[in-house]
């Protein structure tokens, strides 16, 4: 740890921020008219609202231990560092669909950064049941813009390889992905939790599912060697702020160079998880419906959106090192190379499919879960909203490559939800 | 440059090697006896052979350009570095199977190295027809230690993310294999050639063969992208050196963690290119049959010594990050699990296979060509000799996942050979 670091708190906090003078114009007035609250409900970072006269920041900063867990697992801030170079990476890419960064100092492991405001956490919003109509397309975007951008699809191979050294070193939040997400919720492990006793008999099961428990091994190893691209790594609802307008991706301190399937994963196993949740959520039976279809219809517009803008920026792009388009300019080569990007992107859909369905499993099974269904009060209804959550889930890791189409998953995930 | 650095000749380098203790000693005598002799033959490097009254050693010391091209292609003389990182973590998991270091001096990119005698370059062998009884046990045992112990299956993540990174900056050496082994043969290139005017209609063939091209294209992501393990990179039977009893693997500077069947894929493509060219070797028509036959039978032998090789040190790891043996502890685990490495290996011999056959392509029809091929004098003979290649090439290309083992490979190969 550096001997700079120290924990912030809000009596300490505007005395660093007054020190930066564009942080204190923004804010305006004098450092001690400033109000600062703590809103971190995270699992690892404080994270302050500071508010002056003029104008108001968000303050992240790295805890040197796993806030969820406490000072028993230590982390280090580094990740701080990792988190701010990716939002530097994403903002080339992506500008409008990230928060303005402010200041980065990387001794006191914090960032300073654009104030959402009336953005909301989108898993809230999922849970109250409020529709974003233009959250599809906004995240289509910003996966397409980023995880296109920074393969070696669209880069020459020594900036590739250079992207890949330098987020080498976030081995330890990758780990945490190792852990969590691939490995513990297939095992006995002392920080599993699940509704219990509920979901013990599935819970059991999945510990001795064999041939599930092969394919998220399968799937782990691709996670750890496969440098498709820099991906947020950690790319669920409770990652992006929202408005009905407007969309930010924020917290990308898990980001990596990885498999691109796992960001996209990420949002469709996230929006699958609220689907499922809904049934705690209507105050009578049925009340959802609408908001059900709406969810399941945004897996298909991610999907189909994503997909779309992926293919229009490797068409228009001339500099990565893969596929280089001076050889296949004859007519018979441009069919050639459109049917290998459907081909590319079918697998991509086989590894979004398969990832989406681990990221379901552990936030069931594991340790974190979301607040979709930890809301639900009545464990016997949320047990029931998980039980069909994972249910879905393991089809989609057995069979991922066996959907050919987003409304392929959409359709069995419904039918899915009419089993009791 | 380092400012130390400067191009070495037989009578600066005894002086350099007088300096060091262990080196001087190990030759013996005052450094005014020493004889030196420049041997390298390769397309990059200066080689010198020393030899004092008690012993002799190899210096291999890097040019700061390809030597095959002249000073107009600038080359990094770091790609020293990551041959000495190499050839010592090969060391550490194949000791009997590298040539043992003497010194490194990282200014002078300059490795004084063990003299291997009377060991032969293994092409040369192969092009007078000599049988190398242990040679497939030999490359098989360096493969699977070199590639096993490297990857994720053997190593935590955070080891395997170290060396990725360590690696990652060896990124001219890795371009001179996108651009010449997956690039340059499938566009026309200043410094592709082939013989002509007998190739003139292939090459054109093969430059707007658009699903070869896909293929290949398909295989250089797969180059870019898939950190599976540290591999030599540039494994042909030029940078092989044996005796009947004694096999050593020399110049890993191409190394970098990658795809695993690119190292396997150099060593089948290089037997079939000597199995193609042994027509340019005989004195009368069918005299090398058999050879012939033992050749491909190599083919076989390496693979199947390399895969039971890999499976036996997976069994026996506990230590890799991804497939812990500790999820697969029941019996229906361990059968599941072991059927999960047969489809592993399956894989691998795709991958192999068509990376073999990519690696034909390129002696052939790209810049840099094999004295198999070369040193047949008449060129319509040669040029028939490499037509064959070529057209088994295309074949293992396309259909590398067609082919469920080595011997299947070895077949065809056969056939193509019959067709005239």
């Amino acid at each position: 740890m550096s001997t700079a670091y120290r924990a912030l708190n809000d009596g300490t906090l505007p005395g660093v921020l007054s020190e930066l003078p564009n942080v204190r114009d923004f804010l305006g007035g004098a450092a001690e008219t400033w109000t600062v609250e703590e809103v971190g409900d995270g699992n690892l970072n404080l994270v302050f609202i500071v508010k002056g006269p003029q104008g108001a920041v968000v303050v992240k900063q790295a805890l040197p231990y796993v806030r969820l867990v406490g000072d028993s697992w230590p982390l280090p801030l580094e990740r701080s560092y990792y988190e701010h170079m990716a939002l530097s990476e994403q903002a080339r890419h992506a500008p409008r669909l990230v928060p303005k960064i402010h200041h980065y100092d990387r001794d006191l492991a914090l960032i300073v950064m654009e104030y959402l405001t009336p953005h909301v956490i989108m898993r809230k919003g999922l849970i109250r049941g409020v529709e974003y109509p233009l959250f599809a397309g906004h995240i289509a975007e910003f996966m397409a813009q980023t995880l296109f951008n920074t393969s070696a699809l669209a880069v020459p191979a020594a900036v590739h390889k250079q992207r890949i050294a330098a987020f080498a070193g976030n081995t330890e939040l990758c780990k945490i992905t190792e852990d969590l997400v691939f490995t513990d919720p297939y095992r006995v492990a002392k920080l599993n939790r699940w509704t219990t006793p509920y979901l013990d008999d599935i819970a059991a099961q999945f510990r001795r599912d064999e041939p599930l428990k092969i394919k998220v091994q399968e799937r782990k190893l691709q996670f750890l060697t496969s440098a498709e691209a820099m991906i947020h790594g950690d790319l669920h609802t409770g990652s992006v702020m929202l408005t009905p307008q407007d969309t930010r991706v924020i917290d990308p301190e898990f980001a990596f160079v990885g498999p691109m399937g796992f960001d996209v994963g990420a949002v469709i196993g996230n929006l699958l998880i609220a689907y499922y949740a809904q049934a705690g959520h209507e105050e009578r039976f049925g009340q959802r419906n609408p908001y059900r279809h709406w969810i399941l219809l945004q897996t298909e517009n991610v999907w189909r959106l994503f997909s779309r803008r992926f293919l229009e920026l490797w068409d228009k792009s001339r500099s990565g090192d893969a596929y280089m388009p001076e050889l296949f300019t004859e007519p018979e080569g441009a069919v050639a190379f459109a049917a290998e990007k459907q081909r590319f992107m079918r697998k991509l859909l086989t590894d979004t499919i398969s990832f989406a369905g681990i990221k379901m499993i552990r936030r069931i099974l594991g340790l974190a879960h979301t607040e979709d269904l930890e809301s639900i009060k009545d464990p016997a209804l949320r047990a029931r909203c998980e039980r069909k959550a994972l249910t879905m889930a393991r089809r989609m890791v057995l069979d991922a490559d066996r959907f050919t189409g987003m409304n392929e998953v959409a359709h069995a995930a419904r039918a899915v939800l009419g089993v009791n």
